[in-house]
């Protein structure tokens, strides 16, 4: 069982993870995050979403937060665009890359985005044309690709249907999500294995929550079929709606202990992302999500 | 990759968890713990030790423990024995097993017990003789194996002969634990690989914390290697005392997620285990450190 050798994670802290923070986070905060992240080593950061303030007032300094990065060459930042408006605001701000997104849970898009399955990917469509359009990249997400909060169990064929589907209207890569965090090792490997029939190994990647304890786990079953990129959230920003109270995104220092720990290749330095984790953990005013954060800050306040 | 078809879990919980409270327990707590484990299908739970309260105050209540178990056929009940003395208490106290342990890292022997492994060693010897004598089981531990505080790395080497000497002196059951959490799934993999030369798969078992966050993903790894027996402990009882704040053991409800999920009997009922989890983190007066806990809990109050 050969491992890849090297793993490149996307860091979506500064958007999937505070995107449902109660309380507001100021713009500079954002942005010292995304730099503390891009200093660590990260090359993919998901920075925040054009969407409507209405629907996602945390995310409503948008433009703010990307002209205020100091960008680094060779690092790539990805906003999420939902639709026309989004994707215009992502091409002013300068965004390398738009994430798009459908479920795999017709009850999941209905409840949502308000929509089916088939009508939002139709409306991504010309989002995605638009993008290549204009040079940029084209990340889509397959959400509740592993359960849904209403329907339970997802079937594979589903999840790799609207996989395929969102790599028919021009899809750079394809991320399969366990939005709630239910999924386990070997239903991950089904799908997984499932998907790669279609998708190519190098567009293809896992966005796993900790919920249940299992994202870890997850991504070594990924990792044995050679998958070699993951979303993860610095200090595990991001909880799950669906559960209040519950731990959301893997955090990205978990991630990286095992893949070192694995010998695996991340270009990312473990304790710069610590201090990344502990300085918004600090904002938040709340300790980090991480496990490992939590046990190398513990370590060093005995030291 | 064929997984065992069924798993047995040893419930270290009520022993292991509870022995590094600050807060002394009640022993009709302990009692009443030990029935809701054993309500929700566990067959091994460890219990207590016989050690001197002067070292462990916490297991002072150990022989009041034991006698007030209203005990199930079919369920083997262990303590944890240092020496003679203790051997004797377990004996009067009609325990089935009777645990021992040996570090696989010399300086972690030397600060944590005041001798060397091979004296260690040696100390055991009589006590798993007169327990084999009397018609209990002997199960070991080897500490350390995966990491020590002090020395760091351990050989593998070391890791396996400390297994081959406890064995020699007459443990039934050989348990390999990552006392500190810092281990992951492909360190495991050789460490079990290696071990399991000289001891059947019947008689090997893993010990995982989940500090890093690493247990879940070291006993998948486990589990490839068809390694059938793992500690947990309820609620994930047991922090870390080298790492204060940081998480220790692997919680059981979160094990039984993912064997569970592998489609792995275990005879366990997760409700039940959920409830056993919540009744002593309640008496503790904190949430369970199990994230399967923590969301179900969080899903029922949403119900």
């Amino acid at each position: 069982m050969m491992l890849p050798t090297h793993v490149q994670l996307v860091d979506v802290g500064p958007r999937d993870g505070l995107q449902n923070e109660a309380q507001p986070v100021a713009a500079a905060h954002k942005i010292e995050l995304v730099h503390r992240l891009q200093a660590a080593g990260l090359k993919q950061i998901e920075v925040t979403s054009f969407v409507s303030p209405k629907w996602v007032p945390q995310m409503g300094d948008n433009t703010e937060v990307m002209a205020g990065i100091q960008r680094q060459p060779g690092v790539r930042y990805s906003v999420l665009t939902p639709n026309m408006k989004g994707f215009e605001g992502a091409l002013a701000a300068q965004a390398d890359e738009v994430v798009i997104f459908a479920a795999a849970s017709e009850a999941f898009s209905q409840r949502n985005i308000n929509c089916s399955i088939a009508e939002s990917i139709e409306r991504f469509r010309p989002v995605a044309q638009a993008a290549r359009q204009h040079g940029l990249r084209v990340r889509a997400a397959v959400s509740c690709a592993l359960g849904c909060p209403y329907e339970g169990d997802i079937a594979i064929d589903k999840v790799v249907d609207v996989a395929r589907r969102l790599q028919g209207i021009g899809s750079h890569h394809i991320g399969i999500a366990d939005t709630i965090g239910v999924g386990t090792a070997g239903r991950v490997s089904q799908v997984m294995e499932a998907t790669l029939k279609h998708v190519p190994l190098a567009e293809l990647s896992g966005h796993f929550h900790d919920t249940y304890g299992q994202a870890l786990t997850n991504i070594h079953a990924c990792l044995q079929l050679g998958i070699h990129t993951f979303d993860a959230s610095i200090a595990g920003l991001g909880g799950c709606p669906y559960a209040k109270g519950a731990t959301g995104n893997v955090a990205t220092e978990d991630v990286v202990y095992l893949l070192h720990g694995l010998g695996i290749h991340t270009g990312l330095d473990l304790d710069a992302l610590v201090d990344a984790g502990a300085y918004i953990s600090g904002v938040l005013g709340r300790p980090p999500a991480s496990r490992v954060a939590k046990a190398l800050l513990a370590k060093r306040a005995n030291a």
